[in-house]
């Protein structure tokens, strides 16, 4: 371990782009306003400015960078990553009906689901211009099919969240749309960008990808093992609000006849008592589905340091390295 | 008036690219399947096959063709304009939380918000996919820019329906953005795609633009003046919905200190009584508004008129002439 590593990789990523994630930052400032919609700049600015790590935008800074990129289109693409992300976290809200997100109180509680979907289109529409003015087609071409992938996986998870036969193939689809599609066209869209070669491009995909799967993995397995101080959470949330996510899915397809019922009940039914979520994670224990749902994101980690071999050598191919360890490294 | 006039212009206009509209019905069905998400589908067709004339997919068609179009590309930018107008629908139904569509129960009410936000997404983001397709950088700005012109708009009718303050200049960017952004877009495409000069594509521009905006007054003034039976709305719902609709604006531009405190009751605060719908249709015709507002309608539908000027001699360019009249003709 290095003498950097006292640094998250993330912040290490924060500090080596800081002068570009600022110009992307008053790039987001100037493309949200609305001269006659003042409604818009408001419920943006409330999400946008609650923080987050702000990893997508980075993630494309970080691709261009990395591949020798020295013109100003990459701003524009990490703001166009940011205003996509925003808006589906305002569809996400409606779709959710839910009050929290970054701890404090959603959009569509402060105003209305009306504001929430209307801000969302509009910032789809917002990004859907930046990304124009940059002139690339291949750039336009991968970010329409990661949307579309994203609003499939949404609508993938609405039908099939509750539903037994959900599948470990349908639940990484919904994964990729969640948030796997954006990492992916994140990194790529960098590279296509710095003009990188075919292989590199790919290999981007590939990390982006990797570490989205990864990250939404271990998030899912956090619900069920980890430290609601850490997280944010508490343990059983996706339990109680009827999620199939992974360690539960790998429970369902090895349950006895009695155990499918306590799925059916719990999960399909939505008929909880005290002690279910207790009987659920004994029955994950049973079948050792938590340290299998473990294994499966070190391995995505895994593959997505795998995928970088390829690129230059470059500080920040460390720091993307380090990063897809981070992600995994509070599983252990 | 010719003898062809028996047939409204609209379904002239259908007559004549008859073959185009079944390719792009077909490239709607097969656009709007999702393997893994029958919802979507079923959602799309519940609004797709409840009919609508299709009038912007055929003007995508109809000035491709007057312009000389033999490629195949103006059939993505048809089925484009229909998604990104289906999408719309689907959002504004939540947004107005309505229960009725085209006569028909709406689909937030079928299913549920959730399904209409996010098969709007899935809709949107096809129709970008369907206009990366045709390789056209000159078509995305148009649509990108005609997306933040619709959802800014749609914004600021919300913010901006029931505040007095409203004057002509908002409500013209409020129907641009709900109405003649599209328009205007689904005929500028056209153009550009079968590369009509410069002169021609703006004239495709002002045609759509102007043929919008008066489409949209009409259907304003209908409301106060129509019959119920022929339009499928009641007499006054915008009053009872507390729109500021281009009647009202104007009879409150002209208001006395009373009847301001009236509009102020009944618009901005929500507070109506029996008798009120008379009082409003009282002042609206002391002060003329309806007849002023039939005189706008009637000034941009010759606004559109005028600018076909420009375009070729076809056959089509008669029925976009026919068209621009008979948006208007309801009114006298």
């Amino acid at each position: 371990m290095n003498q950097s590593m006292a640094q998250k990789p993330h912040e290490q990523l924060a500090a080596t782009l800081s002068d570009e994630m600022d110009a992307v930052n008053t790039l987001i400032r100037t493309r949200m306003a609305s001269k006659h919609a003042p409604r818009i700049p408001e419920v943006t600015a409330h999400l946008v400015e609650a923080g987050g790590k702000r990893l997508r935008p980075m993630l494309t800074l970080a691709a261009a960078k990395m591949c020798g990129y020295d013109g100003e289109h990459h701003l524009k693409l990490a703001a166009t990553v940011e205003f996509i992300h925003t808006a589906t976290l305002l569809h996400d809200d409606v779709v959710d009906e839910s009050g929290q997100r970054r701890g404090r109180p959603t959009a569509n509680l402060l105003w209305d689901n009306k504001s929430s979907v209307l801000v969302g289109d509009y910032l789809f529409s917002r990004s859907f211009q930046l990304m124009v003015e940059t002139g690339s087609l291949q750039v336009l071409d991968i970010l329409a099919n990661a949307s579309a992938t994203i609003a499939e996986g949404e609508v993938l998870q609405m039908t099939a969240a509750q539903d037994l036969k959900t599948g470990e193939d349908i639940y990484l689809q919904v994964v990729r749309g969640k948030t796997a599609a954006l990492f992916s066209a994140a990194t790529e869209v960098g590279g296509v960008i710095a003009g990188a070669d075919d292989a590199q491009v790919k290999a981007l995909f590939d990390y982006g990808d990797a570490l989205g799967i990864a990250f939404q993995i271990a998030d899912d397995l956090l619900d069920y093992q980890g430290d609601a101080k850490a997280t944010g959470k508490n343990v059983g949330d996706d339990f109680r609000e009827r999620k199939l996510t992974l360690p539960v899915i790998k429970a369902v397809s090895q349950a006895t006849d009695e155990e499918r019922e306590f799925w059916k009940r719990t999960i399909e039914k939505g008929r909880q008592e005290d002690g279910d979520l207790e009987h659920a994670l004994e029955l994950m224990d049973k079948y050792g589905t938590l340290a299998a749902t473990r294994d499966d994101a070190h391995g995505w980690a895994n593959k997505a340091k795998d995928a970088l071999s390829v690129l230059p050598k470059h500080p920040i191919r460390q720091m993307l390295h380090d990063l897809a360890d981070y992600v995994v490294a509070r599983l252990n």
